[in-house]
């Protein structure tokens, strides 16, 4: 059972991104986050701020993934409606969490007090609890196995510091990069053959990313080895860079 | 029909995303470009690069809406099977396209030659056309409505240029920003009022997204109306900015 393997899925809620006026960052901060609890980012969707589309993306992803997660659209305004998306998607009603609104009330104590708009950001689907939110006064909120975030990133990150530690996950994927200045054409048929070599089902699993770049008026690659198993990773990256020096070229450890 | 709107769905395809590896940015790129052509991109998912996830988001995206991209997955290397999964999702075989295998052998003439690995960047599903690559060899393709684009940001801006003017489109999606330094829960009231006082159907719609931030020690929000008819877009504008002002805040034209 240590050697299953953990997934999650991501519903990024938000027409900002759609539109191209904001460039997300919560995919690469979550896909991070995951990787150190032992769990493996396997799909993101990214859904306007529409309730059938965050209905639809939602059921699909919480079921078949361990865990899924939601970014944005939890504020005080007419455009964050992702509780009551997943409340519907849950089939639950929504109800005004008891401890979220006394979170609310200290945090406008001196700001105004808490008002019908901002009342709004305690409100969860029945049965839910809450993840703490250090930066601002609305708190994050799980579910089962659904995990409510804020869409601003660096409130995210707080939410993610506050479960860290908290998910149950599996080994975590180790990787090894190796940089070389060649067209990734011209050792494709190495990258196959290694790969092939070292291949293995589930945990045992090893694979290589292929990442081209043009850089200083060259072109070159890295080569992304990835495994949970730090032998079977050691084993394919150093075979790798056995079969790549052998042409003559020269391999850098940790990418270029 | 000139008043219908135009979607297109998005697939981005590549393990290095989903671990946190690589920042996308075709996303917002896609999302810019598209808007001009007046398509509005209206799902995006990304996946692994494994076929079954690849097949499965290709036929959701392209059924659904008028067009389908994906970035990603085309170069000679192992990991790149966006060609075949595509392929597989339409069910057709995969073929060597006569022009893209001309392109690279004249790209790959003074560079070592046309290998086995090269010529996988000449295979494409039976029956697709070729987008112009002016940047490296390998070409983009274009099948019914599927749109197979390069993963590489800069590569798959010249694929875009190539494609740009030659898809119907309706009108562009037109947007003005305002921007306040003001919390938004203080004045959501008056976003719903606006928005509720100017919403309208289909190619007929206004929206107003609001994005708060925390700048210089202070909170404030921009708050974007969006429409596709410039009349509808300024009135409803031009009413928020008026409703704000009578509170006594500061409106700034064009976002904070």
């Amino acid at each position: 059972m240590n050697d299953r393997i953990w997934t999650a899925g991501l519903v990024v809620i938000g027409d900002e991104i759609l539109s191209g006026r904001t460039q997300d960052r919560n995919v690469a901060q979550l896909a991070s986050w995951l990787n150190v609890q032992g769990i493996r980012l396997a799909e993101v969707r990214v859904v306007s701020d529409r309730t059938d589309a965050i209905v639809e993306a939602v059921n699909a992803l919480r079921t078949r993934n361990d865990y899924c997660f939601t970014t944005g659209g939890i504020g005080p305004t007419h455009d964050d409606i992702t509780v009551d998306a997943v409340a519907a998607a849950l089939g639950v009603p929504v109800v005004v969490h008891p401890e979220a609104r006394a979170m609310l009330e200290r945090h406008y104590e001196t700001r105004g007090g808490l008002t019908e708009a901002r009342l709004r950001m305690a409100r969860v689907p029945e049965g839910a609890g809450l993840i703490p939110n250090r930066m601002s006064g609305a708190p994050g909120i799980r579910i089962d196995n659904l995990f409510i975030l804020a869409g601003v990133p660096h409130i995210t990150a707080g939410m993610l510091d506050a479960l860290t530690g908290s998910l149950e996950g599996g080994r975590p994927v180790l990787a090894r990069t190796l940089g070389c200045w060649v067209p990734e054409s011209e050792i494709a048929d190495i990258l196959r053959a290694v790969e092939r070599d070292h291949s293995g089902e589930g945990a045992d699993a090893v694979s290589i990313g292929s990442y081209p770049f043009f850089r200083e008026g060259k072109v070159g690659a890295n080569f992304v080895v990835r495994a949970t198993d730090q032998a079977r990773l050691d084993a394919c990256a150093d075979d790798l860079a056995a079969r790549v020096a052998a042409t003559g070229r020269t391999i850098v450890e940790g990418g270029i």
